[in-house]
């Protein structure tokens, strides 16, 4: 019995968030998404996959590598930024043990790598296990979390003609929309209409800008080195 | 980044089994048995709590510390103990990474401690996360797990004269029928029809067989040293 357990990284998330602002604040919402997980071929046999192909939703358990510091209370975006809770009754990644708890759709297994949708983790995460969801026993028809009940609700996207210039494809677009319809901007930042923001989605840096109808996508720029991402071999979290 | 990340062990399991025969296979199972988790007072400031009591379900992140090894494949006792399934597929405790994942009703919260139901875990078990339950984000309606579709069907319990004559109280008596109904017995153990098991609740030791109405307990066993559990001060696994 350890009372200070050591973890081990099982694998890596391969998703197209290479930085922190964009990630989704939650599993489900960025539907159709498609991101990976790459088992560790050293530490994970095949085997270990066996029966997956039954299963339509998994727990993916990962580690916040960049949150390496907690505070007892937080300001969950949900509410504005102003109102306080405490760490355990919200999903913020500063934690005192960083651990992500993300349902996913699984699409598919190939060898060590699984397929998923639905993902909230940025492009490098650690994962720490993979578990089957139990609709039977993990779907509590009465389950309620008074301070955020709903799903939030998504903006409209639309895109400024210098931007929709830049798109090579329909999957491109669709990733865009997906990760800005959700607000990524901070709530601190939200008052001022001129402002705009930069984030990177796979090897793309978008610059965008909210109004009263909402995300405006204002620029396009494609990296010429692409980053480690999930179009890339290899590279990890920046 | 540390890619072998060391946990905290934020606090412990108060639940009715000091050993690991009679756990719940599954959280959910055993509605209405109470257990208590009691984060440490010196790593947990009560703030970090704040907002819990608008949360109806949480998740109990926790470590199984009397499993130290772990193999690619597990026979899960639901498939009879015969078949083999990747462990990525299961929800058996024998991991890369120990970490249990029960979804529990949280009926209150006292200063450090909460006061939950449904729970599978051995009393003493390391906690090492709460989370909030998000219906929203956590209850996919198309979600289905093959090989576990359903919750596991239970059996009637009754007492043999003699074990009905040691009852103190219902809630006794209940807290031995939600243990026992799931048959905790092993796949393996569960073909010679005069076997009789012998299993540790709270302070009590249970004898019971199962024959074809059910599970019939044949002698309960009031132990002179309480053990640690929740009805106890403190205590562990054993």
């Amino acid at each position: 019995m350890s009372e200070a357990p050591q973890l081990r990284v099982i694998g890596h998330v391969r998703s197209p968030w290479p930085e922190k602002f964009g990630v989704p604040r939650q599993s489900g919402l960025t539907q159709g998404l498609e991101a990976r997980i790459e088992l560790d071929r050293e530490l994970i046999p095949v085997e270990a996959l066996r029966g997956l192909e039954g299963v339509s939703h998994v727990w993916v358990l990962s580690w916040f590598h960049q949150c390496t510091s907690w505070r007892p209370t937080v300001r969950p975006p949900r509410l504005g930024g102003a109102a306080r809770l405490g760490v355990f009754a919200t999903r913020a990644p500063h934690r005192p043990n960083p651990i992500g708890l993300s349902l996913v759709r699984l699409l598919g297994v190939d060898d060590r790598t699984l397929r998923v949708a639905d993902l909230d983790l940025l492009d490098g995460t650690p994962v720490i296990d993979i578990k089957p969801h139990l609709p039977w026993a993990e779907q509590p028809s009465d389950a309620r979390c008074e301070w955020a009940a709903e799903a939030p609700e998504p903006l409209p996207v639309r895109f400024a003609p210098a931007a929709e210039a830049m798109l090579v494809d329909a999957s491109e677009r669709a990733a865009i929309v997906e990760t800005l319809r959700w607000d990524p901007r901070p709530a601190h930042q939200r008052d001022d209409p001129e402002r705009s923001f930069g984030l990177a989605l796979f090897e793309l840096e978008l610059r965008f800008t909210v109004d009263e109808r909402g995300v405006v996508v204002l620029a396009i720029t494609r990296s010429e080195a692409a980053r480690g991402s999930v179009h890339g071999a290899g590279g990890g979290a920046k």
